[in-house]
């Protein structure tokens, strides 16, 4: 197995990688326990936008006008030669409550699981990182991989 | 698109799937918020083994002699037709410290990403949660996908 090393990636970049991606994971903070959920997603004008079903933890959650605070994580990482990127993004969840934009998402984020899933949730990057495992000594990244 | 529901796992399939794939991510609590890394992994004896570099986040917290609540969460899901699986563990995360048991699962985990990650971290699962995702009115899941 050849030594790979990781590569900070820029914010717009991470972003950009996110948006190329379908599916990612919420993680938050349930009865003071660390949880995780993998859901489908899209960017909306730099935001995260996800829908969950009505008895999903973070809805509650994220319903305090405040919003709480999530991370949201998206990887593509070769099973075989362990190239690839994983991109972390931590902000504030908030529930969309304004009738036409919910229906707008519902309109382009379909939920791969049947269900009641009537909630959105945008997520507001506050903090992104992204990286990328690239071959040691790599002199030329490529831009995808 | 072919409508999906949520088929939950018994724990000893969940653990079996986690176990078939070599990358997961840890999350935990990080300054007080949500924090998660991806990592390699391997399972032994039931626990989840990872390792981890000197300066990561979750080192320091594991190194309390009691531990800390993390998640640790797989998942296979495929992106064209959203089938799959994801598993995720809750559990306590301790720090390996015996020199022998270092030594084996350095043998055993070699890190996708070249550095010094002398650190061994042991998650012994308590709540494992698994779920499959389904064509809708499947009458026999397969144990494999």
């Amino acid at each position: 197995m050849n030594e790979r090393e990781l590569r900070e990636l820029p914010q717009d970049e991470s972003l950009r990688l996110l948006a190329s991606v379908a599916m990612g994971r919420v993680v938050f903070t349930l009865h003071a326990l660390p949880a995780i959920r993998p859901v489908n997603h899209i960017l909306d004008n730099g935001d995260i936008i996800i829908r969950t079903h009505l008895g999903a933890a973070i809805t509650s959650a994220a319903a305090d006008g405040d919003g709480t605070v999530v991370a949201y994580e998206a990887d593509a990482i070769d099973p075989h030669d362990h190239l690839g990127w994983s991109v972390i993004v931590v902000g504030t969840a908030r529930l969309v409550r304004d009738r036409g934009e919910i229906e707008r998402y519902s309109e382009m984020l379909r939920p791969w699981v049947f269900g009641n899933m009537d909630h959105v949730i945008r997520i507001r990057p506050e903090v992104v990182t992204g990286f990328r495992l690239t071959p040691l000594g790599d002199p030329a990244p490529s831009t995808d991989r």
